[in-house]
């Protein structure tokens, strides 16, 4: 593929060789005369003085060595295109694997693949181009959309509704019974049966080996288009919102809910029963005690206004010299009052 | 069911219409007349003024719209109860799936079931009522007592001694090998074999994707009705005492006890080799360095009384602003002593 | 086995009766007149007074109950060689379990094991002596060396390349798509295609439940002879050096380096994009927001030196009093002011 032609897929306006041709997408740094890479960050504007890549998708206002580039001010999303049309997902082609296993009533749609020991239980439904990698178990009565993707050695429980074109990384298990246990009076713990199940709107994505619970009673609900990352875990009853990214590492505790269109950051914990307005973000680590108002950008533990942690964050350390000042100073002071005192 | 037919079944008394017709249990916001619910929590107190349940389990004190209501001093035990009469566990019935592989020397109880492609290893032997879902992996020599239930997509390693009534979740590794490798001289790191194995008591209860290590010498175990949380970590060597629940994402180093009825909340890392003593409960996110007397009540990283955590957590903003009155308070006092000095 | 012959193999001097007859390895509490055990750390010499170990393996100054020892520098690590000897790692014999499945043009070495149910893709290729449990799936194109062994129930995506003498523990996740979406100007997320892939060197070893996921272009490598525990999180594209160990409950993100021989604690956060340097070492916990020279050991969150931390973690707890005592500083000295004011 040239220039033009690529430009002309995108639908955006090129500058330079149009008949340059392009083999692949590659990083700044590493990309070759036969590459397409791209700049958006200025933090890397000076990778741009060394860079091979023959073609590069930039802003209008940022030259480029060769003077062959794609213009737009989303560089990272078109590349991400560019990328998608290089690389095709590599996924495999429809097919039922002679060892998988399906209980009664399974009804699957046009297109399937199942790959090798991948078990269907009972009642459970596929739509068309529904893809699942071996060693997957579905349980019973599970419902899974069009083109959604279920990677290898993932678990999914009885009754999960599923939406269209989700992405279920390998090892995810989603369904659990959620962690209800109440005391008795002989201290031991009696559990509070699940009986409730989880909902995965249309495209979301789950990362590997995250966990989601199931509801005690009703549902817990992850909204259209969220991505959760690897080793998150959705406690019993949540609510997530749409379009939330969900960084590694992260809890949130039973029956919390996200609004919506909320970042959060890496091994953040978010206590049961609040509530995430609509588009806060949480920087990494950040630990929820409390209801967050809708746009707030917060950190720390207790969570706090992201600027607040950072001028504590920046002051921690000099917490024991300060103990010290202030004990000079009640010494100090005391002293000039006996002084004054006396006089 | 009736509301007098499900009082005499749980053996308490109730107030109001005896033949009110109840068909399920329900959340106080979501119940309709024909269900029942539950109000334990003060905090809920105003949703009694609205909500349509036929019939609420309520305490002594607490008067509830329709008027009927059974009577207890501990609801939401009794509703989970009541739970449990309405949805009996979800559990297949007794058989061996064909392409389940069987080990020699394996030993089944009575009515056990094996879901598709579960492996047990050579000379494992599994209780009565023992329950297997498909693509768990059993190794060698593991013991598996009466009616314990194990989720799909598990893996339990050789020598694993399970106890009655456990319920392992979805995808829980159990039997790793325990970190354990010994610095030498060149730099490197040796493995220090981990010949161990895992005890899991009577009772037990493990969440979705968690790990238990088995030990390098002796055993990890953990005691009668203990609860584990999904993505929990459970080092080589620990004790684990009986009755404690450990909530998610909770990380225990190696050679650690906790000695029993120990609550420990999400996120917390207690470091290898301490003891936790009888009855401690810990709030998210402590990270504990010392052993901890029994009774305590603990947070914060290092652990403090969470008396002293909660003041400190209200006062860690006004850091910044502490330190900048320190440094104007010594500047003050500087210029005051030095007004002083010449008069 | 006696004590001359035992002393032998290892090649070290002993001390005592050489045919004294040891029969296991056993910890220095619990071994008796027939067992071998070690001391080192000098927190543990009191156990010397009552232990039954028939022989001690102990640093050349240090005195044994019976006089039975074996000699050295380094007891700890000689014992772990000790039990290398007495239990030899329970790995399965050669073949290939008929439930096993093989892609087109997969290529196995000599005296490989595959449990019952393994997938592996197309074109895989397996090194001689290399073990994998049952359950456990490998991708399309993957490389395995020389007597690694992979056990039940893991996930290895496409391309994935494992070098030789890897221990890969159960329901490891390697390969998935790293966590990139751009945000669009309607506010979802569109995927950043992960075309890359992961790289383990040799003698890596990754614990239970881990995930590694492949870089958006290029590889995630793992150096030789690292060592990652259970439930660790390695972001898309990161670079982790030689010889490193990664405590439990650890999340480093995309892009990062650690440069080789560094020490992560349990439970740390290792930002997007920085570079530790060689020999670093990370307390529990620790949050790094930026680049750390190379020597430096650090804890807290932001990081700082561990001797600041330390400090810190002493005087946290005396925030909410010095807060008190610098508004009591504030008033006083006011008052104090007011007082010279007026003379």
């Amino acid at each position: 593929m040239n220039l033009r032609e690529l430009a002309s897929q995108l639908g955006l306006t090129y500058e330079g060789d149009g008949t340059w041709v392009i083999q692949s997408p590659a990083s700044l740094e590493k990309a070759t005369l036969e590459q397409i890479s791209f700049i958006e960050n200025e933090r890397y504007y000076p990778v741009l003085k060394t860079t091979q890549a023959g073609v590069v998708i930039a802003k209008p206002d940022v030259s480029v060595p060769r003077g062959n580039v794609i213009r737009t001010p989303t560089p990272r999303l078109i590349f991400a295109q560019v990328l998608n049309l290089f690389y095709r997902a590599r996924l495999p082609k429809p097919g039922i694997h002679p060892t998988a296993v399906l209980g009664e009533g399974v009804r699957l749609g046009e297109r399937v693949y199942l790959g090798a020991h991948v078990v269907l239980g009972e009642n459970t439904i596929l739509g068309d181009d529904v893809v699942i990698f071996p060693n997957t178990t579905v349980y019973n009565h599970v419902n899974i959309g069009a083109r959604t993707v279920i990677h290898s050695n993932c678990s999914i429980n009885d009754y999960t509704q599923i939406g269209q074109d989700c992405f279920i990384q390998q090892g995810v298990a989603i369904g659990g019974e959620g962690f209800g246990f109440v005391p008795t009076p002989e201290g031991t713990w009696y559990k509070m049966p699940q009986t409730g199940w989880v909902v995965l709107e249309d495209g979301v994505e789950i990362g590997c080996n995250s966990t989601v619970d199931r509801a005690a009673l009703g549902e817990t609900r992850i909204g259209q288009g969220t991505k959760l990352d690897n080793l998150v875990q959705i406690s019993h009853g949540c609510t997530i919102g749409p379009h939330c990214v969900v960084a590694s590492g992260t809890g949130i505790g039973g029956g919390t809910t996200l609004e919506g269109h909320v970042t959060v950051g890496a091994q953040v914990g978010i206590r049961e029963h609040v509530t995430i307005g609509r588009g806060v973000t949480m920087a990494a680590r950040t630990g929820i005690h409390s209801n967050v108002a809708a746009g707030s950008t917060i950190a720390g533990h207790p969570e706090v206004p992201f600027k607040v942690w950072a001028k504590y964050s920046a002051a921690f350390k000099y917490l024991p010299e300060i103990q010290k000042n202030v004990r000079a100073l009640k010494k100090n002071l005391a002293v000039l009052e006996t002084r004054i005192n006396k006089e």
